[in-house]
Parts: structure tokens; sequence; C-alpha cells
């Protein structure tokens, strides 16, 4: 597998957001117009959403969406962006070592340069991977990325204090348990899914020495506050798709109780707006 | 080509719906979701829009999104749906007979019941097709269709309002002149694009007599007016996209101007109703 200079050095340059001053604002999107949205806004790298982009095409979050159809949407993303592409793999799209490496080779293959890797074993029963488990599967990533001349950015998600069970603490105890357990494997960003009030994010922050990533959620500090407490990287999650379906459901239900498009027409792009967002900005720049 | 007996009972079902006495307000869609979205809302059909399709697979409009990919998109919207899907073909995707034939026989294939076809020949220099000419293509989908059991509902549009010469007047007798001739040929819906202000509209009603769609946009009567004139449907372009892709600028401005995520997350829906949006709501009924 050949590789190219362009994608080393978007993954460089995706590595050196993780160690800035700056908190990293990473938004999340699922199609190649949302991504180049938030490239034009100013954002310095773009990550997928798993749960937003599945249901785009057609399935529900929790890797039933084909490995084929993943990866097809992760290269027109990376195709029109000039900025680094993070590829959010659930849980890696693979029971086997086998499977797990296709999938890391496909992320590079598309054109990414950092993974979401989480350590959920059964979506439905939200039921956890052992934690050496997930530990081998990180160094394999981190192994077989390397071997490729594309170190992907890993972030390690945890879904300990979700799914966990016990009083906050004991969950959250668990939770900087198995994230120092996947530094420890190789991973570059760590990932409390859940951990929104202040005081736990900076317990959390004060437990491990890999940079941080919070989700914007309800609750969730905002910004600057993120920062001062040592967060390093801020993620949407499926949040602006979860909003772009909210406006629908708004404009639909004026149209049907009062027959008028006030919210349809507000604050909306025009035709050469929409189809400028369907060209590369990688080859306009 | 086998056709279902599900397929012709949605296709009669849309026909029926736009000789109903109550305007049709058919909103155009462009995946899964924002399909979903429509129809839960309670509308009795759902269209797609040809741009906010072409750009949400990362295709400027204009004939440029590959086939196979355009009904592969088709075919999941209609795979979800209850309700009759519309399908925008732009001016057909063929310049020859057989590749028009080709067209229906996909849109058919995917479940489509009815479509968008317009007179333009070349999007860029915005000039139209002889009138002749796209008398002679409609002729064919009529044929092509019926042939195959599937009586698709041919709107047929005309730019010639948009794209013609001369004053207003000469460009609305041009629109009737089109219209006239293609209801002629077997269209059942007749679609003047950029026609908004209520005494043209009212004119191009009373000039033909089929039913009419209007497009919902800047200057565009309000439903009950656009009925009490007569117009028989009312769709949306690509107009719901662009709704939300100014939403998703929004979100990103106050991310990078102000820290926050109020309009994220104001109105937004959650996880597990996003997650619904791909569940089919033809088998869950």
């Amino acid at each position: 597998m050949k590789v190219s200079q362009y994608q080393k050095e978007k993954a460089d340059e995706f590595r050196s957001l993780h160690n800035a001053k700056k908190i990293l604002v990473l938004p999340n999107a699922w199609d190649v117009p949302s991504a180049r949205v938030f490239e034009d806004a100013g954002f310095p790298a773009i990550a997928t959403s798993s749960a937003a982009l599945a249901v785009s095409v057609g399935y529900p979050d929790g890797e039933r969406i084909r490995k084929e159809e993943l990866f097809s949407v992760v290269k027109k993303i990376a195709g029109v962006l000039s900025v680094p592409l993070s590829v959010d793999i659930e849980s890696g799209f693979g029971a086997t070592k086998i499977s797990l490496t296709d999938t890391i080779r496909r992320v590079i293959g598309a054109g990414g340069v950092g993974i979401n890797i989480e350590d959920i074993s059964d979506f439905g029963k939200k039921t956890l991977l052992p934690v050496e488990k997930q530990v081998e599967r990180i160094r394999e990533v981190r192994k077989t990325s390397d071997s490729l001349g594309i170190p992907l950015l890993i972030n390690a998600r945890t879904d300990a204090y979700r799914f966990g069970t016990g009083d906050e603490r004991t969950k959250l105890d668990e939770t900087i348990r198995r994230e120092r357990a996947y530094e420890a494997a190789g991973a570059d960003c760590l990932y409390p899914m859940g951990l929104t009030g202040r005081e736990s994010i900076l317990t959390f922050v004060k437990a491990v020495n890999k940079p941080v990533n919070i989700m914007a959620r309800k609750g969730t500090p905002v910004i600057t506050e993120l920062q001062e407490i040592g967060v390093k990287r801020l993620s949407l999650g499926p949040g602006a798709m979860y909003a772009t379906m909210g406006l629908l459901r708004k404009i639909a239900q004026e149209l049907k109780e009062k027959g008028t498009y006030e919210i349809l027409l507000t604050g909306a792009i025009t035709f050469d707006e929409l189809t400028a967002l369907a060209e590369p900005r990688r080859f306009t720049k």
C-alpha cells in the first residue's frame, strides 16, 4: 500500500493540533457538504460521526453499515477537504485481528489521518470489551498504521462511564483505569464518553497524560472553560446532525400547520453556495 | 422487468394526490433521514431534489452525478418510505432515446412512482431543448413507463421563464406554449420553474389543463393562496438543504466566535430519534 506525501503531511498537521496551546475544536460531519461547511468556517480539521454518517446512508449506528459504504463516504469527504480528516470507526469493524487491520488499511486508503476507536463489545447490550482486549487492539492499530507510513492519531474512547455500574466515582475510576491502559498501549488522545461535568472532567484530565477529547452536549462547559481545565480537543459527535434534523422537523411543522415557509427561507444558503460545497477545496486553494 | 403490486399501488396513490381538492405539499429530500423526517411529519408523498441529492454525495447539480450513485440513493429512500416517492431526473440523464429509456427503467427499478423532467439542453450555458425534442422525450417516457406497468406521474418542468429572452410576458407566453405541448405529449403535472408572483401563476394555471406544480421560494404565495388560485402541488426544490446548510454555518460561527453550543443544542433531536430515521417505516407501520 502506497501512501502519499500529502497524506503524511496531513497526519503531522493533525497530530500537531493536539499539542497546541489552543484547544482543538473538531466538528463532526457525515457527508461532503457538511464537511465543507465546517472547513469553510475555518476549522483546522474535521472528523466524521459514525452515527450521523451511518444514518445518512440508511443504517442505524452500531457497525451495521457495510465497510465498503462507510469508506466510500470517507473517501469522498477526504477528497474534497484541504484539512486533515479523522474517521470514527466505532469499535473497529472487526472482531478479529485481520478484520481490524483491514479497517485500518481502509481508513488510510480512504485518506484518513486519525481515528476514534471505542471499547464497546455489544452495542445493543451496552457491554464493554475487557480492558486487556482493547489494549491489544490499540497496539495492533498503532503497529498497523505506523507500518503503513501514516501514524494515525488514535483517539481512544471508553464508554465505561456510560455503561459501567456503581456510583459516579466508581465509574469515573474505571474510566481512568481504562484510559491509562489505552494511552500506555499507544493511544494519542483519550475520550471519556459521557463526562460532561466540570469536576469530573478536571479529575480525569489530571489523572492521565495524553490530550483529552470531550464532546459538546447539554451541560458541557463552554470552550474557554474546557481549555482552562486542560482539555485539548472538543468534538460534536452527531450533534450537528441532531440539529439539522431538528430544523427539518420545524420546517415540516410550519408547512403543515401554518402553510408558510419562514423557517425554510430564513438563514438558508443559495443554490450557488450549495453547489460550491461539492467543489473540492483541496484543489481550489 | 418485474414490478410489484406494492409499487403499482404507490403509483396510483401518488396520482390521486394530484386530483384532490387539497393542494399536495410535496417536500424534497436528498437522503434517508431527510426523507424520513418529512414522512414522519405526515406528508403523503416525498420527492427528491436533484441538486440537494447530488451535492450530498459530492457532485454539483447538472447531471454530473453517476447514474449508479443517483439510483442507489433513490433506492434507499424508496426502501424506507411507506409513502410514494417521486424522483428528480433533471433532463433525463440521456441525450439518446436509449439512455433516456434506461433512466426510466432505473427510476422504476429503484421504487420511484413519479419523475421531474426538465427541458434544459445545457446546464452551464442555460439553453433549452427545442420544444419538439422535449415533446418527443416526454412521449418516450410515457410509453416506457406505461409499458413497464408503472404509469409514472410525469412532472414536466420548463425553464423557459428563467432562461428565455424578452420581457416577462414573452417569457410567460413561451412557458405556457411549452407546457401545453408537454401536457399534450403525456405529462401529468406542469412545473413552470421560476414563476413566483401570484398574477403570473394565475395566468399560467388558467392557460393549461393539467395540475400545476410551484416551488416554495422567496416571494411564493403562501399555501392557502396557492390553493385558491388553483395550484395543485407545491414542492421545495433544494430549499430544505439550503436551510440545513445555513444552520450548520450558524453552528460553526457560534463555535468559532463565541465558543458556545446554543444553536447546536436548541431544537436538536436525540440519538434515539436519529437512529429511528434509519429504520424503514414501510415495515413498521
